[in-house]
């Protein structure tokens, strides 16, 4: 039976500190919860951090990469979804998980943001970047949830989810 | 020889009045410049406003359908490219227009203005969205122009493609 | 309104000299009918002849190219979709064709005609590959039509045509 | 680390009942093998039979599904990539599977076996259709082996596996 799977997103290569541990950690969460992680599937930024933070509480984790070049995926991958459509592929991760997080913004993470807002699905935001609040905001009071923390953004999860039963 | 290509995006059945006359005069003025139109391609909204007014000037029209269901393009599009791909299409009409217009605000025009980003693509925004505006900034400044009328929004596609050459 | 188009599809680096003056009279014979050439788009092999045929009887080429990297494109390409997606960019080649020609044969054709097939669009073979006709005759004996020179296939397409009104 | 992917590719609806009992002892075999079960994730066809059999040995199952229409996964698909792209999610079948398996014939399986050719993957035939193996060796006969029982197929799995390393 199909997996609950929770898609977390954010910045590759301009990834801040606090980004990656905030990925590190809701990595860890969501491991713990029992639910598959998803991510950009690359070896950098919030992709590699969350990955890792999956393996290290024994998760599941799933990557759905832009490109053909495995190198570029990341160790903590257990499952390369092998795309080969640059960022078309972003529309694939929302569509993907049963809830979206984004940890960070960058302008990918703004497309997956949008493109999850699109397909009607929550997205959680954790970020401390105050535009990108009162954008997503305004498209969509509804769809738009903002944690502080990671475990903030767990409980969000839990939320929705139990709302759709 | 590869013809220039100006894509316009915008809301489908949520655009206001004032983005159905801009869409409809940026059409126009795309046609009248020789440029070529790309839009997404359905009978409705910003991508059929700007299809018509750019068929009035006899203009040639290109429409990237999300579906396969030829039924709901617009009339007003010569070429029709059917993805059957939904909204991952989106990356499709950034990376095919040399220059791009959002016209009006919403989650799929949020989700092509990003992905134009991340393309390395000039956007110019023809909206009064105040958000819109200053998150886009936020993102790239250099890559965001912001227009107030039509006129002045092919004004910079202009500059645009006279920087690149 | 949305103009005819009929994609051209065939081998790129590994066309036969047969395949290429073949490629060249389709495109020249659609161009002469009013009909818009689509093609894969690259600078190489049944792409680029087919377009050529069709520029010089002033005909519409559009090349829906696999990647981003546009130095790729066919110089007789008037409107390039870029995809950045690699082989998948093979459904939209048959999808947004009237009608499909295959030229030639080889993994990439053979590709675009199961899509064509599987899309229920009629493919017309034009090739001297005997297991190829086998093959896809027996996949689909209705949708499979045998040309022997460009001249054949063209007036097949204007049967098919013909049939759908 | 990225795990061992193994693709099945068989057609849904028309698959004949030997079709489907290769397909639950594909499943079964590759989840005992210790490797995972990539499909097209439908509740159809060789898909279908694949997943439950690989369920029944308590493997580990990824469906790469055509729609967003998440009723129409199979029952033992485990991890569903909503991919909403048609028959271009083909594509990424075969890019993300190690080896891949064709059980069974059709348009949509040919095109699998095409684009896995066409992406330098290895393919193991499984069927009685004979002008399959003369088409599809035709093509490439380094990359096309023929199977002729479940277990045939996956000894050639494992030998493809181990020249790899």
């Amino acid at each position: 039976m199909k997996k609950t799977i929770i898609g977390v997103m954010g910045p590759g290569a301009n990834a801040t500190e606090t980004d990656l541990e905030n990925a590190y950690e809701l990595g860890q969460l969501i491991a713990q919860e029992g639910w598959v992680l998803l991510t950009g599937g690359r070896n950098a930024g919030v992709m590699d951090a969350a990955s890792k933070g999956a393996k290290f509480a024994n998760g599941l984790t799933i990557g759905v990469l832009p490109t053909n070049d495995t190198s570029a995926v990341s160790d903590a991958v257990d499952i390369a979804i092998v795309t080969d459509m640059g960022n078309a592929r972003n529309n694939i991760n929302v569509l993907s998980s049963d809830v979206v997080i984004a940890c960070g913004m960058g302008a990918g993470t703004a497309s997956e943001i949008a493109l999850a807002l699109k397909n009607h699905k929550k997205v959680i935001l954790l970020t401390n970047h105050p535009e990108s609040k009162a954008f997503f905001q305004s498209l969509s009071e509804d769809s738009i949830l903002i944690a502080n923390t990671p475990a903030a953004a767990i409980e969000m999860v839990r939320g929705v989810l139990t709302d759709r039963h």
